[in-house]
């Protein structure tokens, strides 16, 4: 059983989750997640600042991508740096069966769609800045940043939908799909 | 001048935008944004459901994206097809100079970062919709959207920043790079 199975944060990241599927996001309290998780509701701010911030485990995933960018060989490129370290974001995911009904939940909730856009525009932001620090000029990193943010849901949502796959190899396939994209047209032969 | 600076509309986004710029967007009201275009709270409920819409035009930018993209020659590749649709979008812009002061007024106010982030969502779903009705695979179509967005972002934001520039040929540069930046490395001569 991982680590955050048996915390606190876990009890109540399960416990959100149940009630939300259940009932809604709309009609769930944060009184009733704590209860659930059988914490009290100051326990709950501890762990988070709202409602909607139960299902974003804080700044994990930032942290991790922002710690592996700065730590990346110096001699790749920018954007090898961003997939490397995206590769390694399954060190801290959750379990595949609650991030899959994670989606879920997520999708169903206007309120929980919107934290999720501003949570990626978050860790996009501060990965522009991680490569900032490697001396990548400001619009360069955005735009580099964008793109390994597509490659990376894309293979994310891969890895969701096959038990048997791993990270890194479904990264290194969307990559080589967008080689693929933006390859120039072949000459026709005439 | 373009038709849109002579319209009601057009004087409601002229206001607000002059508004947000001289006291923030939170202490600017619909009543003030009305009074400074000379027209009725009414009026300004006619064209913008609240005040956080004022700066986002509507479904303009993606109607016009979506007829692009259905229009588009069958024989295009999706991000073909999506990179030609999104070098027209300077048809629908609003002046570079308008334009230049609404980013700096959307990224002084959360409320406003926010509502652009929901928007541009909402276009890139419109847009998976479309390539979807082309045969594109779902999956794939998300994708490549994402990846069209990232370098309509870098070239719109050259394109604001240099008054000489066509989008069209900024688009094409900014692929140019991608094509660059997602290259295979170079083997090593040993």
């Amino acid at each position: 059983m991982p680590r955050w199975e048996s915390d606190a944060q876990g009890r109540l990241e399960r416990a959100a989750l149940e009630l939300f599927e259940a009932q809604g996001f709309e009609r769930t309290s944060v009184a009733q997640i704590a209860r659930t998780a059988g914490l009290t509701e100051r326990s709950f701010y501890r762990y988070f600042p709202d409602k909607r911030e139960v299902l974003f485990a804080g700044n994990a995933l930032e942290t991790h991508l922002v710690a592996q960018v700065e730590t990346a060989d110096p001699g790749l490129t920018p954007m090898e740096a961003l997939l490397t370290a995206l590769e390694t974001a399954e060190e801290i995911f959750r379990p595949r069966e609650f991030l899959l009904r994670r989606v879920r939940v997520i999708a169903a909730s206007p309120a929980l769609a919107e934290r999720d856009l501003i949570k990626l525009a978050d860790i996009a932001d501060a990965l522009v800045r991680a490569l900032a620090r490697r001396g990548v000029e400001s619009g360069t990193a955005r735009f580099i940043v964008d793109v390994a943010i597509a490659v990376s849901r894309r293979a994310t949502s891969r890895w969701l939908a096959d038990p048997d796959a791993a990270l890194s190899g479904l990264v290194a396939q969307t990559a080589a799909e967008l080689r693929e994209a933006v390859a120039p047209p072949a000459p026709t032969v005439g």
